[in-house]
């Protein structure tokens, strides 16, 4: 089976996703500087959660790129990621709307943590069924990056009922450690 | 006539069935357990509602798959298989804000045949214009599994009446059964 | 230019109109035959645009299907054809909020007329750049068949204010119209 | 790696920004004038929006269409762009809602600008790994054009405090602009 319709699937699923979360920041009735101030907890939350879904998306990217063919487990694997990655909108939504209460906060980490099991679960179907060097090397090549994402996640739903910075700081580590240009991968699967 | 577009056409669709129903979850005000508790039922209806559009999906491409060409009486074919689908966030909706009341669940069941057999309709005008192998043996292989569903749908309305809990095991069945993967078809189809 | 991402935006944008429609369908309360009905005229004028933007898209899709190359003025084209296209969404929840009362059904024909003219505007775009044998065929063959539609449509206007009914007649005969295959199309275009 | 996924995703996303805005047009209840006339100023700032994103698509389009490979920086530059762009249906309903307040409009020129500098950057990321003539003659094309609409986004910001139909007028030109063709790109990239 060829990869391109699961790629144009996910590619729409993720585009929706990305954007609908803009439908939480309300147009607000009034026109003053104090209206835009009460979104911004939203909007800050949204901003986290455009760039961890394009963390998503990008490492998706790659690591389908890597692969050749995807089989009926494959399928399931990438809807079961996408259906973690759809209720982002709603943590982000709930973590906006209650100024970053520990609740939501820690809600929007178990969130993570699923999206990134859910990932790993996605490149384990795939190299099964790429045996390849491709795909195999870039599983590796990311296994650390994403085993401390996977780490930093878990952390940040019980930091949350400490003190709700915590989680946030440990947030912004994961997205920074993703956002930093990985020279390696490119290097090997330019094409 | 390639079928390229149709593809593309219908992941779009479905991609945004399968995401905009996340909306139908409502941020809640509150940030506490008991504000997530009353969204319960909406989520649960929510996810069974991802794993249906999932099935879905799962099918409809591995059809376009084994088909070739598409002519006029497919591209409706299709878009009467996605107007049905088009209900889904309606109705888990309608289904999960009532607390799985009856006649909602009826209505969930009566939109599942109705896609059963939309689906069977585009099957068979893609095997008029595929008169090949290999639409013709993916309709068959999948032929019981089809009929069987359907029936479950169908029984599923009025048990809801009797009691909600029986049709509610009727879907999850359903989905159950197309979930374990059908290594016959694979096996076949790997190109 | 290729058509290919002319194409793949035009699919989104439609795929996102014809789904986002159903978000006017909203969730009643109540779980009983009486909350059903009430949204009747509401899901009467989705079904009826469900069928009008299918048709569009088929016909862009035939259309687009016989073009080979697109250039600037294709491009504004095409999104004019959407500009009008994004606004069934509004027409459709308005007519059906409204029970069909004269005005939106007046309005709902006016945007059909001004999607027919963007439309043919489009195709006359395509002609020019163009020139082919299959792109002419193609405008010539519909010929009969769009200026109808546009007359209907542009008949329905005034016809709201005198019984709403005759503009839902003019725009269901118009919807058979289309709906009818188009035999001569497809033998000539098959490939 | 190819530019495929990034144009599918980007149309995706683009298609989804263009086509919500439209739900900000809330479905008035009432049946006459005086309900469309409410939604006038809402219509009139869907429609710039429209424009406005079909300019972004276009240039983007042509962008892409020059480029042949894009790496690491090129999908985040992309989805920087991305992300002003996704801004677009809230600050336009924010316009909308208020009768073109002035720190709507300031804000709403804000946002073209930084779209303007996101799709310049992206500009910088394609030259970079597309060292070739096309994307350089590309950008250069436009370079007058990019810094022009860039500088009038920038004064429409302070005018908006002025007199709100300053930066409204500099909007309308800026589309008009673009709007043009542009016939010296299109003959060189002619395929």
């Amino acid at each position: 089976m060829g990869k391109g319709r699961l790629e144009a699937f996910s590619d729409g699923v993720i585009a929706i996703i990305i954007t609908i979360m803009v439908l939480e920041l309300k147009v607000p009735h009034g026109a003053d500087f104090a209206a835009l101030q009460e979104l911004l907890p939203v909007f800050c939350s949204y901003v986290l959660s455009f760039i961890y879904v394009g963390i998503f998306w990008n490492n998706h990217h790659h690591l389908l790129h890597a692969s050749t063919v995807v089989d009926g487990r494959v399928l399931w694997a990438n809807l079961h990621l996408l259906f973690w990655l759809s209720l982002v909108p709603f943590t982000t939504g709930w973590m906006g709307e209650n100024q970053f209460a520990p609740l939501p906060v820690a809600l929007y980490g178990a969130m993570l943590f699923m999206s990134a099991i859910a990932y790993t679960m996605l490149e384990k179907a795939l190299i099964v069924c790429n045996p390849s060097d491709a795909v195999v090397t870039m599983a590796l090549t990311k296994e650390r990056k994403g085993i401390a994402s996977a780490v930093m996640y878990l952390l940040a739903v019980p930091a949350a009922f400490l003190h709700v910075w915590l989680s946030f700081i440990l947030y912004v580590l994961v997205a920074i450690l993703w956002f930093l240009p990985d020279r390696r991968i490119e290097a090997r699967f330019k094409s």
